[in-house]
Parts: C-alpha cells; sequence; structure tokens
C-alpha cells in the first residue's frame, strides 16, 4: 500500500514536471497563445516586408509641444540602440505654412492634408483644428492601424464623430468640456489612455501621450522593444504598462 | 520635592512649546532660513519687474525632439493653469536656415547667435554642433543664470571647456565617450542631472531634461510651483525632487 502510494506520487510530480514544460514551452510559441489564453502584449502587425511603419503626426496652430514631440521621440527610438527603424515619421497640415506650436515654436508641415501619404498610424496633439482636418481624420479611421488622440487632440476626433458610442480620456482640465462637448461618448478619467475602439485610443493630458505611444510600440513589437525603448529613453513612467 | 519636580517640568514643557512655535514661524520667513539652514529649493531670483524669464533654446541639425520639447512644454505649463506667464521662449541657431531635428521634422529659429536678445536660461539639447555655438556659450555662461545641457548636449559644454574641473552628467550610452573625450571633467552615472558649478547643469539622457527643467523652476518658484507645474503634465516621474 505504502509503496503504491509513493508510486503514485512519483506519477503525478513526473507528470506535473511534463506539464510545465510544455506549458513554458507553448507560451515561447506564438501560435499557442490564443488557444491556451495567454495574454500577449503584440496586437498589431507590423508590414511583412520588414519596412519602417508609416507615422502621421497632424500639426496645426498652437499645437501643444509634449504632446507630439513625446510620442515623436518614442516611436523614433523604439528598440533603443540596436533598434532597427521600425517606425518612419512626417507632419500633415492644413498647408504647408509654418505653424506655431504652444509657447511659439516654428515648424514647417511636410505634407498637406490633400497630399499627406499613406501612414498606418496619425497622432492627434491638442490643436485649435484646420480646414479639412475632420474630413481626413474620417478618412484615415478607415485605412489605418491607429488614431491616437494626446490631451485635447481627443476634441478633434470627438468633432469628426468618432469617438460616438465609445469610451474616450483628454486632459484633466478638460473633463467637464469634454463631457459637455460630446454627450454620445463615454469619458474615463484618472487614465494614461484609453482604447476606444479597434482602431481609435486616446491618452490624458501632455505627459500621458509618451505612455500610449510605448502602449502602441508594445502592440507591434512586444514588451522588450517596449522596454528597450524605455530605457533608452531614460523614461521612469510606468503607466505604458497599465 | 515634587511640587518643584512639576514646575519644572510644566517649564520644560513651555519652553519647548513656545520654541517649536518661534521655529515654525521662522521657517514661514524666508530670510531665516540660511540662520536655520533649513533647506529651501529657492535658490534662484526671479525677475524684481516680475516679467517672464527670458529663455534660449538652442537648435543644430540633428537636435534631439525629446531634449528641448520637454522642457520647453516645463517652462511654457510653470505653475499650472493659474501660473502667469513666469518664462518666455524663444530659439537660437547659427543661422535662420530651417533645421531638422531627429527623425526630420523641420523647424525654424527664431534667432542666430550673432542677433540673439538676452536670455537668462539656456537649453542646450543633443545636437552635431555648429560653427559659433561653442563662443556663444562661454558668453552666455558669463551673463545668465542658467545654462542646462540635456542628453549629449552636455557634450557642446565639454567642448567649450565649460565643464573642465567640475562634475557633469549626460545619456547613459554615451557614459565611455563622455569620459573619454572629457578628462577633465567628472562623470556622474545614474543621475537625473547633476549641477556642474553655480550656473552649468547637466540632465541625464532624453526625458531627464524634464527632470532638470522642473528643479529649475523649483529653484525660482518653489516647491509648490514645480507640483503644479508637473500635476498641469500629469507627469509621473519624481526625479526633480532628488
Amino acid at each position: 500500500m505504502r509503496e503504491h502510494f509513493s508510486l503514485t506520487r512519483a506519477g503525478i510530480l513526473l507528470f506535473s514536471l511534463v506539464l510545465a514544460i510544455t506549458l513554458v514551452s507553448l507560451k515561447r510559441s506564438n501560435l499557442a497563445l490564443a488557444w491556451l489564453s495567454i495574454p500577449d502584449s503584440r496586437k498589431l502587425t507590423p508590414p511583412a516586408d520588414g519596412k519602417p511603419i508609416e507615422v502621421a503626426f497632424v500639426l496645426g496652430d498652437g499645437v501643444t509641444m509634449i504632446d507630439f514631440a513625446g510620442p515623436w521621440e518614442v516611436f523614433q527610438d523604439a528598440g533603443g540602440p540596436d533598434g532597427v527603424d521600425h517606425f518612419h515619421l512626417f507632419t500633415v497640415a492644413e498647408s504647408k505654412t509654418p505653424v506655431h506650436t504652444s509657447g511659439g515654436m516654428t515648424l514647417i508641415p511636410d505634407y498637406t492634408f490633400g497630399n499627406s501619404p499613406p501612414a498606418r498610424i496619425v497622432v492627434v496633439p491638442a490643436q485649435r483644428g484646420a480646414a479639412g482636418l475632420l474630413d481626413w481624420l474620417r478618412r484615415k479611421q478607415k485605412e489605418t492601424d491607429v488614431v491616437m488622440s494626446v490631451c485635447t487632440g481627443a476634441f478633434q476626433l470627438g468633432k469628426a464623430g468618432l469617438l460616438d458610442g465609445k469610451q474616450a480620456t483628454t486632459h484633466h482640465g478638460y473633463y467637464d468640456d469634454f463631457e459637455k462637448s460630446f454627450p454620445k461618448a463615454t469619458l474615463v478619467k484618472g487614465r494614461r489612455y484609453v482604447q476606444s475602439d479597434e482602431v481609435i485610443y486616446t491618452a490624458g493630458g501632455l505627459t500621458s501621450g509618451i505612455d500610449l505611444a510605448l502602449h502602441i510600440v508594445d502592440q507591434y513589437f512586444g514588451r522588450d522593444v517596449a522596454q528597450k525603448t524605455v530605457d533608452w529613453m531614460e523614461y521612469q513612467g510606468t503607466g505604458w504598462r497599465e
């Protein structure tokens, strides 16, 4: 009886060991992730040809500096010093006339809403808005992986009707204004970012855009590439892993 | 004997109470701070006329986006929504020819090294360097409150000879290069920023510049104004209080 028990126990131990090794091996294979329901951060697919992902930054007068500069730095540094160029960045505006940022820096846009090349990511920082912007955003929502607002850039998505019936966030100083302006959207407070639908993401105020951009890097290339970006940027925020 | 002891104890308690009240009152008065050696964050004096402090951002080809954009946002937002304009920002470069940031955004400088107006703060982001920059920095070091480098912007201060015999820091990926290039400087590793002398401050890599700029706001206007800036920016880093 005693010997039988020992054999059973040895069997259970061996079975557990084999199961553990199998699970660890499966976790390393992406194919098994869905079946095992182990969450994976990668939910967006990089281009099959390995070319950089095109990222369009919308500029307009009064555009808030850190709203575009934070995500710009993240996409540019993605993967750290050893990273290949995962992203290629350009700017789009109503016209190629120079625009002035918050605080008054002068920028020259690369393209206009009329001639901008295709992009898989569109970044919408806080700005006053411009003729043609809302139509351009509606078009982009149908042909991109990601349209992400930063700060009160969410107001441009709201005006374009892209947040109706969806959750969204914005800068904490504009919560009331947002709720009054977009009663069909559901404001989520106190979050670094909120995914509104399959394509649309909204970040909180100012530096929150850094975390959302890191989250997008994470979704395309996984946790390791995102963490290397964070390390290279000497970034101390952790909200991107929320 | 017992009564005498009680009276002594009452006297000690009363004396302690008066001393505590006196110390708290003194702490509220700036004048007493030096005498009491209670540390105060305010070590720089804002203009007596209440006018904004002029901040010059040095631009050059390849200038790293977050290196200037981080401090730009901090100085622009200082004090949060209720803050007066504590700072006024402008850009300076070799010429007014457009420059391209890291990742390729196009900027138009406001002034040249030859015609830039006076500034009390100079921000030196990472960049390739330009004719006239080193002489301009040497001049500025003599007539400003603060010359602050961000990331490998420290290399420009080093080349200008402004870090000889002083402590400094830079981006962690360039520690070896820095030590080889500037053997007369003492590299400090793993810090968000280092004050090199009365005027010169050096930040670590990329996002570290946000913390150094917040530290400068703290030094001019105190902890409350710096914290309001942090809150408005929804900034989660704490390195500025180091």
